[in-house]
């Protein structure tokens, strides 16, 4: 066993190496059941590959390992309508009776007749607005219980199921994938935080803290000698679009070495992960699944991917078809 | 062994639960040794070892054990000028050529000729404010670099030493005491985010994102096909005083459990983690030690102590007293 001059003992640690190697990518494999195996799923292994292997030349320390994710379209399902935008549409109504000015107001209008294309063509925050002022007054602890009240019993118009019950399996993996080596995960999502928090724990293993997205102005007060924060009528900042590098800036500090979006809404948080020195990771989810999910892209009013494509194509950026790289996409298929 | 009646095993059992809790009570002792035996260190392993104890009436779960610290004058020191105002001085010193409009503003005046008590008096606001447009349209990167550039020269007046050599090591070993408990500690302090990012990791075992701080307007930008965030003139968010609830509101979304500060800028954090239910620990540091640091309170322009104390007297709250509770004071001594 000594005759190449190799002592045994190198020999006995080459071998573990490649016992531990192999079992790594078998556990690999093990950790993406929902996706098959293809350019998508081999991109990220190779890429978490890469940055975890001490000494390598692309290893990322662990606390350099920020992965960040947009929410609707991402992780869970945006259409016909973002849920956000369902639930505000019920809040909305039960508070118009008390803001005879809504009648005049764009939103409002296109809210109530729930006309998707001018509510699209609006845009968030005219809508996050009316819902600002709807809920002003309202303490921030009766606030989050209208959100959970809603989600427990609301149901979404194609599957009719909990909106809670449209997350993607392939994701959740994803996000456990990730933080099984070392990475720490945030989402970085248009959406109120509010609107998350409550189940994205659960859902998503993402505690309030990681979850970056659209503030509401809250107010200190203390009533009847009871500390409370109040929702005052006004949006304060808007996490969408040119918004979440800043969002990722102030809430989080550090570059993210990952990031996965799915419209043009996630397209400055990519160029911004792309922009950092060293190995990097940008990547679309491409809804291709008319049959298990929806079918759109480029001529879509909620989660239009156009410009974030043409850049994904033309820097070699991880498109996922979901069509072909998912094998399941809820859990309840 | 058996007469008594109860099984071998359920004695063994009683005999190893003593020794694991006689060998974490000694664990404790030598977790903060930097504090002497008094009611503060006890008020502290009391509660830790209360919201920790699986199956204890208190006992809470790890990811709601949620600690904040302010930082000026609570985890550093903050006289003779909280260490900011010092780096400003000097960021606003060199942009003033650019700026005549200055020669009338009263923050700027006061900054130039040092007067502490015209500064106390005009508050953080128009400080923050002329700094803010004295950096305007530097990127992140470049105001990242300025910081750390003078954290590596400045000294301080009084121990002419860095002022990151400022920082208290009871609060060090708090800190890693807690984490050592499942806590997940967070600074929220009326400072800029952006002045303690390049340190507190270091420092404190805090990472940037686990600092709420007050926060510059920030605009993405591409600028010569490069990515990049660049300051704006304006803040954004001021996290002091009643900021505080908000800006842990905003950037943990958990109510703590754990609240360390040292002046009325912390008062309303202080009540805010008082509100919640359950076991709840609430501390000040109470500056007592002229020689080894500064004393000061009720009288001071820096980090006064008025209100929150009395509210710590009346409600029992743990008053840190650090010329006696403190058997040392920064590392260097």
């Amino acid at each position: 066993m000594r005759a190449s001059g190799v002592p045994q003992t190198m020999i006995s640690r080459w071998m573990l190496a490649v016992l531990v190697a192999s079992s790594i990518a078998s556990a690999w494999a093990q950790s993406l059941p929902s996706w098959n195996d293809g350019p998508a799923k081999q991109s990220i292994v190779k890429f978490v590959s890469e940055v975890t292997t001490p000494g390598g030349p692309n290893f990322v320390a662990a606390e350099h390992r920020v992965a960040v994710f947009d929410n609707d379209g991402t992780l869970w399902a945006e259409q016909p309508l973002y849920f956000q935008l369902a639930f505000m549409l019920d809040q909305v109504k039960a508070a118009a009776p008390k803001h005879p000015e809504w009648n005049d107001d764009p939103a409002f209008k296109a809210l109530m007749a729930r006309d998707q294309r001018a509510l699209a063509a609006l845009g968030l925050k005219p809508v996050l607005k009316l819902l600002a002022v709807a809920n002003s007054g309202m303490t921030t602890a009766a606030y989050d219980k209208s959100i959970r009240d809603w989600l427990a019993t609301a149901k979404h118009p194609k599957f009719q199921r909990p909106y809670t019950d449209l997350v993607y399996v392939p994701m959740q993996e994803l996000l456990a994938y990730l933080r099984a080596n070392g990475f720490k995960t945030f989402i970085v999502s248009g959406g109120s935080i509010e609107f998350m928090r409550p189940w994205a724990e659960k859902a998503y293993g993402i505690p309030p803290e990681q979850i970056i997205g659209t503030i509401s102005e809250t107010k200190f007060v203390i009533e009847a000698g009871k500390p409370a924060l109040t929702r005052m009528p006004k949006i304060d900042f808007v996490d969408d679009g040119p918004g979440k590098p800043v969002g990722i800036y102030r809430g989080i500090g550090r570059q993210p070495i990952f990031a996965f979006g799915n419209s043009d809404g996630d397209w400055q948080m990519l160029q911004w992960t792309a922009a950092g020195d060293g190995r990097r990771f940008m990547g679309l989810v491409h809804h291709t699944d008319a049959e298990r999910e929806f079918a759109y892209d480029r001529q879509s009013k909620i989660g239009k991917l156009d410009k974030a494509w043409d850049d994904a194509l033309k820097h070699g950026w991880t498109v996922v078809d979901m069509k072909h790289d998912w094998n399941k996409v809820f859990a309840f298929q």
